[in-house]
């Protein structure tokens, strides 16, 4: 078989191109200007109103408890600004977590202790004894599908979790873009859920189940901590960009948002399904892996050096990342995140068998 | 007459809605993501490439140095940052200056120092002995129908000013958003064009040209500063929002852009005139105020405080934004900001009386 020139990407935390329908958000984007001029001008700094009132709907919470941002890093940036404004303190995150979120952390001079985790999750035991210690600001969780980890915290430790915060007044944040791309099993209560939404924000986005391109995230929080966060919106930006978010409001007005994401869930499973697959019958018995239900990634622990394997693979025609990059300090030095998102499923095979043959 | 139960807005620096043309952003947008499928995916924090390609050729540089931000006010926000971080050192700004990007300077924590201003723009001389004392990060500066104050830097002036930064190794941001809006007379060269771009970097948007809700803005900047206010961009959002960006590149590939502004030139300049016909005929002798040759706001100097009459004026129907609003400390005090892009010329003749009548 001839080997494709380009590159095969394991490192590229993105949806197929398949997995967008441009049609429709076309359409969309064409209908929401039409459909309401307000799209064009000036507005609430906290996004646009018909989806602020339909995410409302969807959490079960006021408007005013909905910001949209543009993209989820975004809000997840104004929460961490204004949690180490409100709280000075040392920041809690899983280790691993995602790089993004970790860099913004960096950016803002935060004290970021790692907890460590297992295959269910967070280690509570872990995150107890960090609770007992000096002033925690708060933690930044990834419970369902972790990036990069692909790791889904237990319904038992959502729930353990959930009291050690209460008892610690520990505020939250709970980053959840993966949630809704679950391809088997049945999804646990969010940790906002579980808590009521006074200590843990929920932070989602439309990246996954619409279109990353469009950058349309949200956050659910108090409506006093939502006023906070809107006013850091409004001094950054004014008001974000309607035209994306007007272009989802159509999109989920129309019904449409249930029927595409079964399709992407669909076109996902067969990649998630040809990754695990290949791990299987390529390196069993050498490596360990994680197996999700859902999301995009695959943690896998590698019997040797993943940035020495990195500097092979990507001589060879394939990339992915290495762990160490989603830990503050050191850790993930034998570990690999592979994002089975974009590949199709012949280069999923064709990938993982070219890393075997490395290893 | 009957007085309309609306009140009218000389606050909102926002165009009038018949400025934005819907039908044509609507079909642009639709256009946009179906002959680019790269809107729908993450892309380069600079913004989306097809527009930064027109911009570097209408701005005769290269694409890398155009940062396409969401909106001007975030492009503004990064460029601070990052002068702050590469010079500290105290901010020069007009008094009086635009409210929001003073907002983003008290946020960074700067040292801003205002330099006064008269009928031909910044007061150079003042300029110059800021300049020759304590050390200074950069000059903001808004020489072309500035916001609040309508005025206009001369071009003897702008000539003086470039060379000032020259000697004393000065960066400059010059913010021009409004300059395209430009009812009579020729437009002077810009700071930018004189300087040749090392020192001046410039920021403007297709907020007043376009629809702000679009949120598009821009940077022309060195390569390498550039790349560092990328960096930022990237770590905050990953990449803007690509539809809004290619809507405007759309509109632009159509050749609509042109058509599209002498039209907002001719709605607004009505606007314009209404005003200055408006306060001649109801103030002259009993206050001043500047005439823009374009833009949206005349600067009203008044016989009385103008917060005292803000509050009789909203009371009767009318509103506009206190003079000391645009201020770091103190000053403004007797001024205020009048819009006239957002009301009709029949509001605008109404509005104008009643604040006659209060005064």
């Amino acid at each position: 078989m001839m080997r494709t020139l380009s590159v095969i990407s394991f490192a590229r935390g993105a949806p197929a191109p398949e997995c967008l329908d441009g049609a429709l958000i076309a359409d969309c984007a064409r209908a929401a200007v039409e459909n309401d001029p307000a799209v064009l001008g000036y507005g609430a700094g906290g996004g646009y109103g018909p989806l602020r009132e339909w995410l409302g709907t969807r959490h079960g919470v006021q408007p005013a408890q909905i910001v949209v941002t543009s993209g989820g890093l975004q809000g997840i940036a104004f929460w961490f600004e204004e949690m180490l404004a409100q709280r000075p303190g040392r920041v809690l995150v899983e280790a691993p977590t995602y790089d993004r979120s970790l860099k913004q952390l960096m950016r803002l001079g935060a004290d970021v202790v790692p907890v460590p985790m297992d295959d269910e999750g967070l280690d509570l035991d872990a995150l107890e004894r960090e609770l007992a210690t000096a002033e925690v600001s708060f933690l930044y969780t990834i419970p369902t599908f972790q990036n990069p980890s692909g790791r889904t915290l237990s319904t038992e430790r959502r729930r353990r979790l959930v009291e050690l915060a209460a008892q610690h007044a520990l505020p939250v944040l709970e980053d959840d873009p993966y949630g809704l791309v679950r391809y088997e099993g049945e999804a646990p209560p969010s940790l906002h859920e579980l808590e009521g939404g006074e200590l843990v924000t929920y932070a989602s986005s439309f990246s996954k189940t619409v279109a990353p391109g469009l950058r349309v995230g949200w956050l659910v929080l108090p409506a006093s901590l939502a006023a906070r966060i809107e006013e850091r919106a409004v001094s950054t930006y004014i008001s974000p960009p309607f035209l994306p978010q007007a272009a989802v409001h159509e999109v989920v007005s129309r019904g449409a948002f249930e029927p595409n994401l079964e399709r992407i869930r669909g076109l996902l499973c067969v990649r998630r399904d040809a990754m695990l697959g290949a791990l299987e019958r390529e390196l069993a018995g050498r490596a360990t892996w994680s197996r999700p239900e859902g999301g995009y990634f695959v943690w896998v622990e590698l019997p040797v050096d993943a940035g020495e394997l990195l500097v092979r693979a990507e001589a060879g025609g394939v990339t992915f990342v290495r762990g160490a990059d989603f830990f503050p300090a050191s850790g993930g030095e034998r570990s690999a995140r592979l994002a089975f998102s974009y590949a199709s499923p012949a280069e999923i095979d064709e990938g993982v068998s070219l890393l075997a043959t490395l290893l």
